[in-house]
């Protein structure tokens, strides 16, 4: 039997279990569900337990955080590569329940759509692996996959994963891997098979200029001492020029371009700018960089953006004055191989180098993300391709995704490239009412997976050596 | 007898009443206070009837305000020249009241100082005309003043003459005037009498500059779509030019510019830049337009001033969005010949001009003030500047104000020039614990009262005709 027959041979049972699995409601940032998401972490380790794997367990995560799943199937061969598969067990809160079409822990199928809170963020997709290695099993007629795998499905991930780079630098030992499979981003669309390359990272600062120990009258002082709303905005409108670059010195120093072979595939991608911007709140021009298309500026390029300033007078009508301070809030999308904290020096020295006479500024910052980065000419990104492609038997496409997730703390402390294979879709609904998956799109998935571990165990002189 | 002599005679009488009229907490902003500006008003009236005005009237204002007091002493030539003089008889609140050293409303003689809330702002100034026009008839033997004197006391300046301007249109005939006498503002310094010649006007606009409409992920969109905060700080960043200026097309154009002989004066006055920075809150430096002094910035150059800024996020920590709008409250402070209308129109066509592509602006804009000016050269001002002179025996330079007052609707509505003559120091503390005058000036103001009926009779003709 092919790895196709098994799958679909199969697929009433996998089903059947997803939807035992989406009754759990393991919503992580409510503390009434910490019992829920306890269960649901119960429930996968007996599942993979019983789907063959040798070890399954509940691991707690620090600081009584909620817990997460690890599993091991090794490879007969000891010098295997080892493949580690994240993804989460925690779903998103449901509210506005009322926008509900049917309970979302009671998983409706219709039409072939899977609706239940999860059924694609991320249980869905996590739980094709387990029909995956099944499936390349019973087609190859081995005990064991030809790559030692590791799951690591984590627990906390929808309430922004605060213990997980303590969790991963705890099992460190227990986590090596020479290559990590991330199962939890979206294809471009059901009939443009595509996979995420990278996410932007992250470098957030704050800046308070000071002038007047206390607010001023225009009247008395206005013209004759410096206005640190006035600095403000030269300090923000400068932080871009004409071209839509960002301006601090040594921003783009390290940031890797986009080479033409990628370019041409990202152009490839059947983006419909109108459509785009509707989704953006219906933004009525796409602006940025000068040089690049949307989708470009959106993935592939770093920014700096205002989130908040404020300064001065804001209630209803007017006040006369000239205010004692201004603040702003801005954060920066980082691309490979920008590292948060030289952005935010980076900052911290143009604030410094263009503060207006007779202003003080003071900059703060926090912790930030690094970005992630799969070259797709990398040879695990090429194992991931030919398998999308040998189950979607069309050409696989490039995405990118502009924000941040736990995936960079992954590839920092796993010390291992990143591989982003996964078929949700954007039409999913994910984190909104009526989430849904598309059970052909699980199945297919479900052969992704198959073909993956042979696909890898085919470069592993490379990615051994990576 | 001659006018000095009269003054120094009549001193005590003089600062008795005064006295007993400070006794009367006519506090205009607190409604708990409405009979007490009304006994005020009632006092003035009864004590300018006493000095020998044929008529001293209570006028109440419009809108059930509080009232005014009207009184007018005619020359016996019908043709002679018409002064109004302009002062009020309100005070302003005097809380912290466990400031002042003894009760705001209880006089108290100290040093050659009378301390009382009033005092300086503005009864001791309005009285001393009383004096000065009886000063004038001793020293003259004249039954009546060389000019037709007529006195408008406002009783509602210190709640920001919210009817002054219907009471002037309501009366605008017997209130008829060549030439306008306003005492209610400050010399340079007791020992550096001067006289203020024109006070900044205003102009008020909001702008609102709008993108997507909700807030968008910056993760998602950051890069590709307009960000209203970035668009606000460059339109804010553009309103000022690299020397200072204003770039607002046609700003500068009805802008009166300073001569050479105005300059010259400014220049002669003490100016401490460094107490004043510490004055305008510790301010860090002087800066402003480029080719003027402090002074002429803030008295005698117009102004944009952004009075309050903010959109998107402004509370603890972060928040990745691209807020959907961004605000400004901006104010001009306009000089002659500047009209508030024209320039909230050049600020209506400079947004428009500068919004940035994807961004729409609104703007709103609110009532002004006309700025006021008084040539120095003109006919009224040097026979104010030569009664100053008579009386200080030095040369007397010129002041301007960087505020507005009600100054502008009287200059407006009665249709007359404006001559500012008053004693007030910056050190009396008006509007704040322990206000208090100096009685020798107020005196000397007396004084300038009696020489300025005289010396502007003699360029009657020059008034009536300008």
């Amino acid at each position: 039997m092919d790895v196709r027959g098994y799958v679909e041979s199969n697929a009433r049972e996998f089903i059947d279990a997803l939807k035992q699995w989406l009754t759990i409601p393991s919503i992580s940032a409510d503390p009434a569900y910490r019992p829920d998401v306890r269960r649901s972490a119960r429930w996968l380790a007996d599942h993979l337990s019983g789907a063959g794997f040798p070890v399954a367990e509940v691991w707690e995560a620090p600081e009584e955080g909620l817990p997460a799943v690890f599993a091991q199937w090794p490879a007969t061969d000891p010098d295997a590569l080892t493949v580690l598969v994240w993804g989460h067990h925690d779903v998103q809160p449901v509210t506005p329940l009322e926008e509900w079409t049917s309970p979302p822990f009671e998983p409706v199928e219709q039409d072939g759509l899977l609706l239940a809170r999860g059924a694609s963020d991320d249980k869905g997709q996590v739980l094709f692996h387990s029909l995956g290695i099944r499936a390349y099993l019973a087609a190859s007629g081995e005990q064991a996959p030809p790559v030692t795998i590791k799951l690591l499905i984590e627990g906390e991930e929808e309430s922004g994963s605060p213990n997980f780079a303590n969790l991963l630098r705890r099992e460190r030992d227990r986590l090596k891997a020479d290559v990590i499979v991330i199962t939890d981003t979206t294809m471009w669309a059901a009939d443009v098979p595509s996979m995420c390359t990278a996410m932007r990272g992250l470098a957030e600062a704050e800046v308070t200029l000071s002038g007047p120990s206390r607010d001023l009258h225009s009247g008395s002082f206005g013209g004759g001492v410096p206005n640190p709303l006035h600095g403000m905005a030269s300090l923000i409108a400068g932080l871009h020029d004409a071209d839509g670059r960002v301006t601090i010195p040594g921003f783009y120093d390290t940031v890797l371009p986009l080479n033409d072979e990628e370019r041409e595939l990202l152009a490839k991608l059947p983006f419909d700018e109108k459509q785009w911007l509707g989704e953006a709140g219906d933004s009525q021009a796409a602006t940025g960089e000068k040089g690049f298309t949307t989708l470009e500026r959106i993935w592939a390029r770093p920014t700096a953006e205002v989130n908040g300033m404020w300064g001065g007078y804001t209630g209803a009508g007017g006040k006369t004055i000239i205010p004692k301070e201004a603040h702003a809030k801005v954060t920066f999308r980082l691309v490979a191989h920008q590292e948060p904290d030289d952005v935010t020096a980076g900052f911290r020295a143009y604030v410094e180098a263009n503060t207006p006479e007779g202003l003080t500024a003071t900059v703060t910052t926090r912790g930030g993300a690094r970005p992630c980065h799969s070259a797709i000419d990398s040879p695990a990104v090429q194992a991931g391709r030919r398998a999308m492609q040998r189950a979607f038997g069309r050409e696989v496409l490039f995405t990118k995704e502009g924000g941040s997730g736990p995936e960079a703390d992954l590839a920092d402390i796993i010390g291992a490239p990143l591989v982003f294979v996964a078929v949700g879709l954007d039409a999913d609904r994910i984190h909104a009412p009526n989430e849904r998956v598309d059970l052909s799109l699980l199945l297919r998935g479900a052969e992704v997976s198959a073909y993956l571990w042979e696909e890898l165990a085919a470069v592993s002189a490379d990615l051994k050596h990576s």
